[in-house]
């Protein structure tokens, strides 16, 4: 079974972006960049010493590429590429059989979220590995291997069980911030005044569940306040109040309803 | 204008807890705990060095005894203490002119979740303050001021207002946290792989707005996605994901209807 050295990356977003990067830094060779974008792609080729491809054929047809696209577009970016050019895609949701197969096709998922100019330290985040060819599967374990400690394998099923509960760790968690932004800059107040708050309901997780860590009116079964809440809220944001609060207290087995 | 330096803590809970031993440590002395929980009470006194009052009528009449009870023990606590002797408490929904009046009548209200067990450098917590008397509002703000650097004067509505932004940041962001958890043990997977993802969300809030951060298939509109997670949940779960898929996607004005 060959190691993967030298590879080539097909996106130049905050994905293809890190991965590029991270994999450089330990020692992989990122021979090529593709990207529809072509100044982010030219940037990102010149950050990590890789040829900036024109087009997909380009790409040298030996050795992987790494699809670091949009979900939508993995398909039909697929649809350019040789079928016996190994390809990986790094995406939480999209199934292996949903897609043409082909001798080497495998997932490469990093679960965690990129953002552009922030650097990730990549040896904590796990990453999900799926392939139907199983040398090629190890071949993509070892390569997420030298950027992190964390890799497993996943088929695709647990892979986007993962996903939908990164969303709503991330997604949805980022959502209410947003919406505790808005309310407080309606009110001539300052998100600033929630960060320590903020930072605490997560590092507190570290030695409790959230299930113990649970706190708040809803929790207590103190409806006065939910209420009170309620009327200072309206539309779907009152609505999300509403249910949030009702399966907070149906959780704790309080049975009173709103 | 006097200087708050001898104080009674009335409760035991998470909060006492941690306002008794900071403001000891900088210096105030706590000189009697009272509370209903005789065995927490007691605990706590011999940790700050305190007197256990066995009665509220056994509390130092002259000087700032602090409420630390939950919110709908306040007005009942209050109707056992002298008028004349002066009172705070730690509430962020009890308003103050809802409370029988006296001379000295103030709140004293740290924006932060106390964990049982958890010592929490008060230091970056922002209290809000707020009297009736001024002077005393002053003599409050300074108390604050011995643990903290970020004190404020708020009324009893911006107060309310911090408090309902601390219940989506701290008590729904836990429980989608929950959510989340519950999911993956229903699936054999563990919350564990979801912790860098959690992290990062929260870290990058730092250096970007939550408007700018969010990302994820809402976000993308990407409905074939939000479609198929909707059809893995059920009851309160699945219209709790719809609705912050639909307000997201009304967030950033992309119009398809889920």
């Amino acid at each position: 079974m060959n190691e993967i050295n030298t590879i080539s990356i097909l996106g130049s977003g905050n994905v293809a972006t890190q991965l590029a990067k991270g994999l450089k830094l330990e020692g992989a060779r990122i021979s090529h960049i593709y990207s529809r974008n072509q100044i982010t792609g030219k940037e990102l080729a010149l950050q990590v010493n890789a040829e900036f491809a024109e087009e997909i054929s380009q790409l040298p047809k030996e050795q992987l590429i790494l699809i670091c696209t949009p979900d939508d577009q993995i398909s039909s970016v697929l649809s350019d590429i040789p079928l016996e050019t190994p390809v990986a895609y790094t995406s939480g949701s999209v199934e292996l059989s949903s897609l043409t197969q082909r001798s080497h096709l495998g997932v490469f998922y990093p679960l965690q979220t990129f953002t552009k100019g922030r650097e990730i330290n990549l040896f904590e985040i796990p990453f999900f590995i799926e392939a139907t060819n199983t040398d090629f599967a190890q071949q993509l374990f070892n390569l997420a291997w030298k950027v992190s400690r964390k890799v497993y394998f996943a088929d695709s099923q647990k892979r986007s069980e993962l996903h939908l509960a990164a969303v709503w760790i991330n997604n949805f968690t980022n959502h209410l911030v947003y919406i505790s932004d808005k309310y407080l800059q309606e009110k001539q107040l300052s998100i600033e005044f929630l960060q320590p708050l903020l930072k605490e309901t997560i590092q507190k997780l570290d030695q409790i569940s959230a299930y113990e860590a649970q706190t708040g009116p809803a929790r207590r079964g103190d409806l006065t306040i939910v209420k009170k809440h309620l009327e200072k809220l309206h539309g779907a944001e009152r609505e999300i109040y509403r249910l949030l609060s009702e399966n907070i207290i149906k959780t704790y087995s309080i049975d009173d309803k709103l």
